[in-house]
């Protein structure tokens, strides 16, 4: 079961101005993100005068993250691809679909964004900007296990969607459904560590409020989950393709 | 009124290697679609600490449910045709979309995918898994009636979007339409038998809760819904295309 | 300033087999969005024993209805064109896009099928299915032209993405967009007198509940505001283009 | 760095048939935005009592904003391309994709279209109709920047899905890209200033209620964020394209 060359990419590859602009792209991508659904996470302990979390304020959470990775995922996608998280990156290099050095600039552009959409907020907001925590009773390993499932449903939707040849016409509707299942999940996880799935949405509000207790989960969580989804993926249904099995009927 | 040869499958379909990367796929896409979906009630009852449904409760599942599945659709599209049910499965094989021993490695393997997520819920929230039941005053008959009617739209959906030669653009956004009918239908059904429209989805919660009082309304409830859908859209409007009728205006 | 014949359609017109599957369809697209509209509004109720309307409920409502209606323009769109509403079908004819007695067949369908609908809310919920009303306050006038309002709206949204020929790529997601608009004035009307755009929407409640209080504003409201809407598309923004113009730049 | 020529116009484009119809399509769309948008608020107080605002009652308006203006944008693009904004209109201005003359019709019938809209609320509602504000405790600086930033999101997402010749399949949901930031930004700006984004959605009810408290904030802010979205996007993403580097991979 072959899969694709993992490139390392010439040196002279990271400075080159494609990827530099493809960086761009990915910084203002993730600050459009984290603006929106960390910001959401403020105007809630606003309006509540942070009151214990709510469906409400969960619904709100969802919402606003579904709709702006969706977004921040479409005005990436024909400059960088639309990563917009170092999961996703991570499973496209595991997967053999991003040289090292281009990822490296990547999750680079995807942190830099993140901090400075927490530094934004914690101006217009005259807030603190909340880091991300387990909630009250929830174990570490509870945790991590949590976000290696969502990652790995993210990670996998990145793929299926947008990353396979045999996408079709699913490539169009690739952004809505790379924010949705993110929406989805935040239904589930956000009552339990804040759903994450992505080091970067994580990064810029612990920089931001110097707050690191527990945050190796929100890294290590979505790498191994992002990294296990671009594997499979790529092993079972996109090399196997090369060989002319008949396609499936619907 | 003739429909398509319903088609048994030869013996050696059942292990060739499509039809289980096809299983897998399905399997893939029901596990993220029920983490989501039962997850988000799991979540609900630790946020108000089990209290009584309420409507941003029910907004919150009907979110939860359609974005997850507008997802897991999508994502098995290109692989296994993304049914995630095994009333889609009984209602494509029907309508003679599906050979018999397919249909049965797809209902195994979304059961599966049901149960494995259920685990997974069980342990990343240290809570129990609700089962699906009927509400305080709801009949036998009358949730019997809810969901005939309930799948009955969801599996009429599938054809119209995904299944029809005719459908052409729609079937860009078939995988949208399919998760929000879901949707819009536990806004309904939610607060009198839990919504199910999908006998996986009830499966693997009751399995892990091990909970099987009225199990069987979700089981044969969707089947003759989605079976009646498959029939009708099947030999009303489609075989009838192919006797060349002026097509419709707008 | 032209516009285009208005047909009569020959008598027989009406009983062939293509406009009977035609209005089956308008008949059961009408029924799954009835079902879940009114439906929504039957669960609010019960979880909140009839408690006054929230926003909570308004968003309930709101999302189902958008849901479902896409839903049940995309399940139609190939077959009927997914009119789904008198006021829809009334804008077409005016436009002079369905002829006279094809109109008739649409709209006893759409009937039919809203008053199913509600029958069967009635028995799988053992409630009484709520007619449309005007709230406490609010004046004849005021919900007239509020009916007017909103369904010129929703009919210019037709037109402009499914009847125009040069909706281009608009075409794909025509149907979320019909939906999506009822959605959002729902949150405006819905408060006030239960925002129905469509005559439909409210007969089979108002059969079933046998309750006609003001039921004619919402006949009379959303025919004026659908007609106004197809002339005034048709006239300025359809039937020029035939003269030539240059194009709009973006 | 070249950028494309900002033309002028020739005087008679102004008055030209075709500049007048856009300019009426940019009035009815704004129209049916302003009428969700600013009635959900009035929906809102009507049945909180004027209460505090809530989570839930944010949601209700980011849904509102978000799925009207993604109509709004879907019925104008093949007449006027669609801005139903004044940043957005200034934003391609600048960017050098729309004359001087032509803009200043787009903007005045998009402020007529916010007037229209207001007074009509006014009446089928017997109500105020709000005037955006800011907050109590949030300063004019904060305001500002919110409103730039927020503004920056949405005309960059203009950009990147609709004006962008790069655009491929992006461009059919650029509508739904492009109301959905908005949504997802006024669950973060919403508490805070009210998350305009837009000098027309904030010009008619400050009109209507005659209430001009700040109302600077919401030209100068969307106008800055906008412009400047509309010169990094043309000048870093549009503008290169023409020199050949080698197009980005996934």
């Amino acid at each position: 079961m072959p899969i694709r060359n993992i490139a390392i990419g010439r040196p002279e590859e990271a400075t080159h101005p494609d990827t530099l602009k493809a960086g761009l792209a990915e910084f203002i991508s993730t600050l459009i993100f984290v603006f929106a659904g960390s910001g959401s996470s403020i105007a809630y302990n606003k309006l509540t005068n942070d009151g214990a979390a709510t469906p409400a304020g969960l619904i709100a959470a969802a919402v606003a993250h579904a709709f702006a990775l969706f977004v921040a995922v479409s005005v990436g996608a024909n400059i960088s691809g639309g990563h917009v998280n170092p999961a996703v990156t991570f499973g496209a290099f595991v997967g053999g679909n991003i040289t090292f050095l281009r990822g490296i600039v990547y999750i680079i552009a995807q942190l830099l964004g993140s901090i400075v959409a927490a530094l934004l907020l914690k101006f217009v907001t005259a807030s603190t900007v909340p880091a991300f925590a387990l909630s009250s009773g929830v174990g570490v390993g509870e945790a991590l296990v949590l976000e290696i499932v969502m990652t790995f449903g993210l990670v996998y939707t990145v793929y299926a969607t947008a990353v396979d040849p045999k996408k079709g016409s699913l490539g169009t509707i690739a952004p809505i459904a790379i924010g949705f299942i993110v929406g989805a999940n935040i239904l589930v996880g956000g009552a339990f560590d804040g759903a994450s799935m992505n080091p970067a949405v994580s990064f810029g509000p612990a920089v931001v409020s110097w707050s690191w207790s527990n945050h190796w989960i929100y890294w290590v969580g979505p790498l191994i989950g992002g990294g296990i989804a671009g594997v499979i993926y790529e092993v079972l249904f996109i090399s196997h393709t090369h060989e002319q099995l008949p396609t499936t009927d619907y």
